[in-house]
């Protein structure tokens, strides 16, 4: 087990209807050492992209990106959601289906914060159903920037995100991949992923395709 | 002029309706390096106290506090705002009344977050009129835990958020103080403030009453 993995047993909590709980140390509160753990291994996994931006999503997005954004030295841009639109200036808006939800949500980021120019890393906590990531990546294509990559805390590979965004040929690091939960037991199955070791790396390729199913 | 002054004059924009928009730098590109300057001087202006936590409020304050605890070496709780409730398992909730958006607003933290043992730095990227920041300080008194000092970018020092909170008799560190803008020449007026010096800091209640009106 990676050190996410091993935080995830150790103060991960498994609801009922494979609901994973990492509020005590990921997505209300947060803690720092191991955001920054999880950046300097987003900088390993994606060492050799010329990332110049991270994209991520409000709200909790935000801190995993903004301390993952020191190990690569770039500015973080974060997109907002919102139900209603209310655009002031040039948005680039991605409608996107909520399929937990059963809304309709919209993805938005301000035009001059993504050019042509831009080589984006997207950062994000959690990948489920992955609609709030293809909105994210449906944006970094309207501004004819390049997704170099995707980073995730946790993917739950159970669901249909994760699949879907490598079989378009992303660049798909999730940090933890949960196959399987149960809720009686607090059991949490987690798919084998290439070890980190120090300096020695696998290439980018070993990484994906280990972690396709 | 410190560094945050001296960016808001450079990519700030002054809009009708003493709007300031900083969406460049600050709350929706977030230049990192920026934070992390803010961050060092957060840390001097309150490196007296005892603190173990800090606390904001979704979203853009999640960027500010999570680089700015690194120098603390601290968790950040951040607060969810919500206008419907909708309680999972044991919450603090403090209803805010919004002056600018005319509607009522909750702010809410998970309880096992806050506990009396909490000394709590609270960290947010604008003051204006400070409901939200209300809310969250009612919350930290809920806990029974100590609210330590306010660490604010940008406060609006013609809007009557700061002056109540230092009336109140907390410690509030804004790292810019507009007094006065103008639309149509772009002109930002600051509050003078100490200037932060190598090492040799002006102690805490300096910095207070320098920066009452």
């Amino acid at each position: 087990m990676n050190f996410l993995e091993e935080r995830i047993v150790k103060d991960g909590v498994v609801k009922e209807g494979n609901v994973l709980k990492v509020d005590s140390f990921l997505n209300h509160q947060m803690d720092i050492g191991l955001l920054d753990q999880m950046g300097a291994e987003f900088k390993r996994r994606f060492a050799d992209k010329p990332i110049n931006k991270i994209l991520t999503i409000e709200a909790s997005g935000i801190g995993i990106a903004c301390v993952a954004a020191q190990h690569f030295n770039v500015p973080v841009v974060f997109a907002k959601k919102s139900q209603s639109i209310n655009l002031d200036g040039d948005m680039y808006v991605a409608e996107v289906e909520s399929f937990t939800h059963k809304c309709i949500n919209h993805v938005i980021v301000g035009q001059k914060f993504l050019t042509p120019d831009d080589h984006v890393l997207i950062i994000d906590d959690f990948l489920a159903n992955g609609c709030a990531l293809q909105g994210l990546i449906q944006i970094v294509q309207s501004a004819g920037a390049t997704v170099e990559g995707i980073g995730i805390a946790i993917e739950k590979g159970f669901q249909s995100g994760g699949r879907i965004i490598r079989n378009l040929g992303y660049q798909l690091e999730s940090l933890a991949i949960v196959d399987g939960m149960n809720a009686e037991t607090g059991e949490i199955r987690f798919r084998e992923q290439p070890v980190s070791t120090n300096g020695s790396l696998p290439d980018g390729e070993v990484c994906r395709s280990s972690t396709l199913d």
